[in-house]
């Protein structure tokens, strides 16, 4: 689909800077509205331009006049009596997000962007900033579970299959990484099986843990809200939720272990809900560090975050779920 | 911030219907220039009026003058002569996604839209279009794992935690539910140790195979493209898929599992790498079909299909994919 094409050849920007497009429709304050009729009757393509911009000798922006204006003045008036001065500007280091934050109370056809001193630079589109919005998110959300960009409904098995097989492939072998892991503990497997039950509880709730830290970070990415947030506030939010989430669900899966082994006969019943408890809080501490931890370096070194993190991100949570709780039993329970 | 709160106060249109706005800057096709100009300057507010609709005796649609063209006509021209004839024109039927397609060739500051006889209906911006999709796919990819679409980067630890909580809870139940299948099987596991390893590799790739189909249907869901694209064929797909995907893995991880039981000196390890495949193939089959028909399920009963899918379907991935491995062992092997 065309949405889609578009959105594989775009690159992603990440500042007004990024969607810049040369200024059109620029006049001076001493222009008259009979000037201006001039000059637009003398533009070619006159159908690109939207608003004319008034600058003084320096390219410095003092208003706008809409074309609605220009119809209703008089031959005589000039572009200083008739315009919007002031008008509301962007900048170019202005963040996407930003940008649409502004975009979403004004509506514009189109921006114009002034640098530091107020010299008119460029102009952007509003439809620019939202559709950029929209492309990110919407490959986001698919591209997390090895869906790319351009696959809809309609695409054909063979094309799907191509596109997504790889992806899985890659996480098989990391799911023999967490494999490995839970064979080191066999021994310890053999002797209380109440831990084979409790290993996909363990993945599990660590992965969850990981993946509501990936997603928060991931939006803030996309987002442009990582600029003005202090990555060491996002970790120590995230411990605190990973210790605060682990804990009261580990309560529960402590009960729940301690119950499952008392009624199967296991041994240490409650050695053994300690065992999870801890497991738990660890894990989910861990999953939420890297929830954040994983996008942040996956972008330093030019990957896709979004893509690759998912991947990383489950093996370190299995690892961590999992070993945590085998050798936690292996050291307090046998 | 105002995207989040406006986000949450604003259903979700899913027509062009539902984002209506009343036609204004209507005249007839014998209208002068200077006529349309005395309209407009006894319209109140005129910065509504962004073109002008050309519509005859009936309300049909004739044609569109932006306000640039009436500004380079002469006085006595009709709007018959100066109009774009047969503008383009949404319906409002049309989905949302296919208006976007329409929005992202022409980039229109508003759309008229018209009924199956031409009557003009209705205006619709084409930021409202761009803004409805931006916000959607933002908030599905943060509530498919329990993030709320409002909660950002700065939100307190105490907010995010009763938002994030419960959703963590809620999985750690269903987390039982596939705890309590391999429950059933902890004789087959104290005889063959070698399945606990491999049960995360069952859950993670029965797993990822689901979120992929789950993935591919919201988002169809979300563009508005499963109104033209029959659920069976969807389903054709995704079984294919399944097949072809647990087919591939399923032979590596077929492998490994014989390599492994045999390293570690397991009962028939030849037999346990075809308990492993025919697990994997089942299991991502099975996977497939519940990626599209649990989010279908749950918006026909009117949840929120983004938020409530992963929890219901990593249940099912989850049991069938240990199960499945698990049955199969007991059945084949011991």
């Amino acid at each position: 689909s065309e949405l889609a094409t578009e959105a594989i050849t775009l690159a992603s920007p990440t500042t007004v800077a990024d969607l810049l497009s040369p200024p059109v429709g620029v006049v001076g304050p001493e222009t008259t509205v009979a000037g201006a009729l001039d000059y637009l009757v003398h533009t070619l393509p006159v159908t690109g331009i939207t608003y004319l911009y008034i600058v003084d000798k320096g390219q410095r922006l003092l208003g706008v006049v809409v074309m609605r204006e220009l119809l209703l003045a008089s031959p005589g008036q000039t572009m200083e009596e008739i315009m919007t001065p002031e008008p509301f500007a962007l900048s170019p280091e202005t963040p996407i997000f930003s940008a649409i934050l502004s975009a979403l109370k004004r509506h514009y056809r189109l921006y114009p962007v002034t640098d530091g001193d107020g010299k008119l630079v460029g102009l952007v589109f509003g439809w620019q900033l939202f559709e950029q919005v929209a492309r990110e998110t919407m490959a986001q959300s698919g591209s997390m579970v090895g869906i790319s960009k351009e696959e809809r409904l309609v695409t054909p098995v063979r094309e799907a299959f191509v596109k997504r097989h790889p992806w899985l492939q890659v996480n098989l072998l990391t799911a023999f990484a967490a494999a490995f892991v839970v064979g080191l503990f066999e021994d310890t497997i053999a002797q209380i099986v109440a831990l084979a039950v409790f290993l996909p509880v363990l993945a599990g709730q660590s992965g969850n843990t990981g993946s509501q830290a990936l997603a928060i970070t991931l939006r803030g990415m996309t987002l442009g809200e990582l600029a003005n947030f202090p990555i060491r506030r996002l970790l120590a939010k995230e411990i605190a939720l990973g210790a605060l989430n682990g804990l009261f669900v580990g309560v529960v899966a402590a009960v729940a272990m301690s119950l499952y082994a008392w009624m199967t006969g296991a041994a240490s019943p409650l050695m053994l809900g300690l065992v999870v408890l801890i497991a738990m809080v660890g894990a989910c501490v861990g999953s939420g560090l890297f929830g954040v931890l994983v996008p942040l370096t996956l972008k330093r070194f030019g990957a896709d975050p979004a893509m690759a993190s998912s991947i990383f991100l489950s093996t370190f949570t299995d690892i961590l779920g999992m070993g945590l709780m085998l050798m936690l039993a292996t050291v307090m329970v046998l």
